[in-house]
């Protein structure tokens, strides 16, 4: 679609609040008639950075208590299942890898909705091969394919350069989106401003 | 006012996002049919209890730059006035006293307004005597009492009490609201959804 303005969607699928973003993204999109560029990275190497070994929800116990009953709110109110993993955060990495794999063949999105929703709508494990097999499979994907293109030094490079990338644009956590003139949102309570920025603001 | 649900407004008057809400508050609590609990707290040692020498828009570089055009956006929308101070954090210990010094005699509110306003809208010291009676000034307090008061066991007792309450709370940041329920939504983005709780949600 020609000339409507596109949105950067940052999004890592450890993140509860990129989960909320995730499921419901699509359509406010389409009302806004901004284009989206799904981009899976990982908060793991930007968190270190800041000298943190794992993330501030981990680190910090009473925020981390807070960003569930949150979580929990805004997904009753949009009438998302919310169950929570075992472990928090999860291992992301194999799945970032395979979103990435499915970039051209344009099963990205499809794939991420599936995932987030086992790991946070059903509290699965995101690093088990039956749960991303399950996530590419409702995405259209074939895993055999998937995994090969997603152990490739090209994706495992694909990944790094995000990282890098999002790092060099000031991106601290997730969910971020980022307009085409460089405007940065952070938080899934900021996707309206960001669609609405994207829209008006340019 | 009786009947009416009673909402708590933890903020603190070096905190950007604490400025936005404390301008925007009475009439939207006004027209939810809320009453308001004004009050002012020190996040200095709460940051401390989480190993942090100050606040987390100084350790962390790209947070504290995201936040500062967050929070211009945010007061362009509705209309505020917004000027960096020379230094942040500033130091809001007197500020946080003389307020509470004013909570019987009920100008505590109109002080933190105008004392909002000289910090964020105006760029001024609110550690500044000149800065902090024209503030009291303002709300029509004698400064010359309320220092006094300010200075008092009592007081000193009543801000420290006030802190360990809200660290005991799990509060975190500010502002922070808490329903008569004990619901607690973080941040001048939640707002709205506290007031909603608080007419709805009991």
């Amino acid at each position: 679609m020609p000339n409507r303005p596109v949105l950067d969607f940052w999004y890592e699928f450890a993140s509860p609040y990129s989960f909320l973003s995730a499921l419901r993204i699509e359509p406010l999109a389409e009302a806004a008639g901004v284009s989206l560029r799904w981009r899976p990275f990982l908060l793991g190497p930007i968190f270190a950075a800041q000298g943190w070994s794992t993330s501030p929800f981990a680190l910090y116990p009473s925020k981390g208590r807070y960003m569930w009953r949150d979580v929990e709110r805004r997904a009753g109110r949009i009438g998302l299942p919310l169950v929570r993993p075992e472990t928090f955060p999860q291992n992301s990495l194999i799945a970032a890898r395979l979103a990435l794999a499915g970039r051209e063949a344009g099963w990205l999105p499809a794939f991420s909705k599936a995932l987030f929703r086992a790991g946070f709508g059903e509290g699965r494990n995101i690093a088990e091969e039956a749960v991303l097999n399950a996530a590419l499979k409702e995405a259209g994907a074939d895993p055999g394919t998937a995994y090969a293109a997603s152990r490739s030094e090209e994706v495992k490079g694909r990944l790094r350069a995000e990282i890098e990338y999002a790092k060099s644009l000031g991106i601290f956590g997730a969910p971020t989106f980022v307009t085409e003139d460089g405007e940065i949102f952070w938080g899934d309570d900021r996707l309206e401003e960001a669609l609405d920025w994207s829209r008006h603001g340019r």
